[in-house]
């Protein structure tokens, strides 16, 4: 029995559905709107400079890494090349119809016995299409539209700069001698701010609530999603609350004070987090003035912008809202998935709970602490074994009920904003998930039966490769692709020859054996050789 | 008895000298080449974005602090800013002969008697001078001529891209998408570097020894700089040299491991320093594998540069040559400063030795682990004290020795390089004069009469008050100048209100009581206008 699967969009998610589905037997067709890969990563969002916030062993699909001779932190036209090998080797590309628009997605009628589904699409001569599925995977992501809360800002019809979206910048040459204000502080707020402000007269940085500022570059230079692990993970549910909070905090103003920087947030209850920021150089911007960190703006007015303290900036010549995204499925008959306020009801981030068939996916709609990549994939993975009928889902109260739960932990942890919707703790969500999928690593079992890896699993990273090291989907070169990752995290540093014999000690107990890592060249050739071909 | 002093350079040297000149009754005549003050801050090696990597309550002079709200590093613009503002507040300009260039400096016949000097001078409309003075300050500092050692780059003749000193870079813009590599890790080096390698498509960094790299932003966000002390100085004296090495080694690998980085030096000899590198952004540059870092160049063929590893890149458009800086003194007759591989015979960096009379002083001549404004201001204040006899200085000999001596610690703790010839430690050097000039802080006096400034002078940053405290050109603010620095470095950033009531742990033992600090706003406006006005 063959199932055809409607894969909605070509970009990270995508793929890896498709793939996903050529894995488990599924047969994937993939309805891409431009016309070539890599989503958002290709066309969307990106001005020239941006570099990915997650380091490549951290971010990459699970049985494939990164090249060891590509950088730690990929420029975003290095991901799309990524993307292309991995499309290359699995040949993904033979499934998707680019050009292709997909207008309708709607339940058959006799969808409660078949779980089938009408996708009606439209190619760029207008042409459409009307094709009838067994199941769909959405994977448009959550960057679809930007939110321009114009309304929120008195005066703006006044304002005689110019002003745009975050998603409509793409370089800072312009702006070179003029005054600018971000609004804004997320990861593209905090870049066009940093970015701007090397040549601008002055840059202002508005911001509402204050944020937590991480750097790429971790303790000894190490990426520093490389640090998080299964260990620092457990301290979050072992540790009181307010005491984990206060461990971190004090992590975080160790690079500096964020009350000295004046970024830290109003605290609207103790323990409260938000999603932090990854930016490397706005503390040392902040500190050298070129960025000037203001709070909300109260009005504009002609060329001038009065903050909510009443301090008031003349002859501002561009404003950016870095104001975030909406997600919506416009396709989509909106009892199937109801979106309000950037929420929607969704079992695990993924099932739409109250079908009567288990057809529909969601994939890579999730905001994570980490990685967005694997999450898709495991997402798929498990997507495609529920398609199957090889994994059940609970009743529809059940989910709900575990719907209802998560929003509530969230709310808990989260200031409230259409910010954190979607936010998932990697570790905790790619474990949870891969429990289902049944490759869950099992770390007791590990330690007993192999215990290099499983100490790697414990004090390691938690790289996407644990989830290939049993189960359905299991991949033979898993267990060598952990023992070899800081080595492909060294790797493209290595354009020098240095003349120090010691490993630091930062590195040395968690790279592969002295014989190993020693054995220079060649052998590590052979290893990428693996991974790449 | 008024005595006529030439003070050649307007500079931030030469306006400390006229300053000083004024304060012990001396005239001054200062000619300047160009038509305004702030030397090389105004005119020279100055691309765009320069942004100082002194912070400001360390590199201002000892008796007119930044204003308050400037940044803690400041943008050249800004820097040329409080330099005006200095030569306002003590009237400056009216001793600066603009347009005026120095062509001969000569001893005049009867010099062992009077000291006096021939100095002859050329405006911009060719018209020559003759002036006698009884003394003179050389005030133009160690950023003469670039250093352009083409000899040591074969094939450079046949290099088809372009090529030029670093002084000659302004912005990146044209080298979009371009191939580019800079020579020499110095801190233009780094700076350019990073700045280009946000445009091109790749940036090679050739540096042939390594370096270490410093951040200006050091922990809990305060200024690096405003880190260390007396106590942090003192170790090194009290400590074995080689566990004093491997402890600040330690500590710069924290931020990120030089040798996974390959930007570790080849050990020369154990604890043998190089003068590190101010970068804030270079770590996450390499680690983005936008800037990558390689061994010395090899040699030149038509497009393509081939590296001492055998590593060959094609296709380079540009290569920028950050190799650093000679000095001269064309107009003095080398008898009297004889300059050979950047290194001049100077008692205590100031001084001819062998000179009948001590008339003559260079000033500014030295290259700090700290700032240099403060020290040209020191040498200043010790200079002119020479000159009119109130300090005497010790014979050829002696001075000989003492120059000798000084070469030899220098060597030992230095690799041996054109870039280490004037090398001085902040502290200790300023120490050093302050005592011969009768300005030293006296730290056990000060503990048992005014133990919260003894306090401060000992495990907060050696700001320049310090040394206006008491002797000569005692400043009745520097008390009061010291206790309120740490607000200095917080309030430019208090651009937002924070809601946060705990002064952070960090700063707290070093502000003010907290009656002072918290008495808010205009007690603070009042503090700042008496460092103003």
């Amino acid at each position: 029995m063959t199932r055809r699967v409607a894969v909605i969009g070509g970009g990270s998610s995508g793929l890896a559905s498709i793939k996903t589905c050529l894995d488990e037997g599924l047969q994937p067709v993939c309805f891409e709107s431009s016309d070539d890969i890599g989503g958002l990563w290709k066309f969307k969002v990106i001005y020239q400079s941006v570099i990915i916030n997650t380091s490549k062993e951290v971010m990459c699909f699970s049985d494939f890494p990164i090249p060891a001779h590509y950088p730690n932190y990929m420029h975003n036209s290095l991901i799309v090349d990524y993307f292309r090998m991995f499309a290359d080797r699995f040949q993904l590309t033979r499934h998707i119809r680019f050009n292709t628009k997909v207008l309708q997605v709607k339940q058959r009628s006799d969808f409660s016995r078949s779980g089938q589904w009408d996708v009606e699409t439209e190619n760029k001569d207008g042409e459409k299409e009307k094709h009838i599925f067994d199941a769909v995977m959405i994977c448009i992501g959550h960057h679809c539209h930007p939110n321009l809360p114009l309304h929120d800002f008195p005066g703006i019809d006044s304002f005689t700069g110019k002003f745009f979206h975050s998603r409509d910048y793409k370089t800072a040459d312009e702006w070179r001698h003029k005054k600018a204000v971000v609004i804004g502080i997320g990861n593209s707020g905090g870049d066009i701010a940093v970015e701007l402000s090397r040549v601008t007269k002055q840059l202002y940085l508005s911001t509402r609530r204050g944020a937590w500022i991480l750097n790429r570059v971790g303790n000894y230079g190490l990426p520093l999603d490389m640090e998080f692990n299964r260990l620092v993970d457990s301290l979050k549910s072992i540790l009181p609350h307010n005491l984990f909070c206060g461990l971190v905090e004090s992590q975080l103003n160790q690079r500096f004070d964020h009350a000295l920087y004046n970024l830290k947030g109003k605290t609207v209850a103790p323990g409260t987090f938000q999603h932090p920021t990854v930016n490397d150089e706005l503390p040392n911007r902040i500190l050298s003035g070129t960025v000037q960190v203001k709070p909300n703006i109260r009005r504009f007015q002609g060329s001038s912008v009065e903050f909510d303290d009443g301090s008031v900036v003349e002859d501002v010549d561009l404003v950016v809202f870095a104001t975030g995204y909406r997600f919506s499925f416009p396709f989509l008959a909106s009892h199937v998935v109801s979106v309000s306020e950037n929420k929607a009801s969704l079992y695990k981030y993924v099932f739409p709970p109250e079908l009567d068939r288990p057809t529909l996916a969601i994939i890579g709609l999730v905001q994570p602490l980490g990685a967005i990549m694997p999450i898709s994939e495991m997402q798929a993975r498990w997507a495609t074994r529920v398609f199957k009928g090889c994994i059940k889902l609970p009743s529809a109260a059940s989910m709900l009920e575990d719907v209802q739960c998560k929003q509530e932990t969230m709310a808990k942890r989260y200031v409230s904003s259409q910010r954190h919707t979607i936010q998932v703790d990697y570790i905790s969500y790619m474990d949870e998930i891969a429990e289902l999928v049944g490759v869950r690593p099992s770390l007791p079992r590990l330690l007993l039966t192999d215990p290099r890896l499983g100490l790697n699993l414990m004090f390691g990273p938690c790289t996407p490769y644990q989830y290939r090291l049993r189960g359905p989907g299991k991949w033979a070169g898993a267990r060598q692709a952990i023992f070899t990752q800081w080595e492909r995290v060294a790797r493209p540093m290595q354009t020098r020859p240095c003349h120090d014999p010691k490993p630091e000690r930062s590195l040395k107990w968690l790279l592969a054996p002295p014989g190993k890592h020693n054995g220079a060249h060649r052998e590590k050739e052979k290893e990428s050789l693996i991974f790449l071909t």
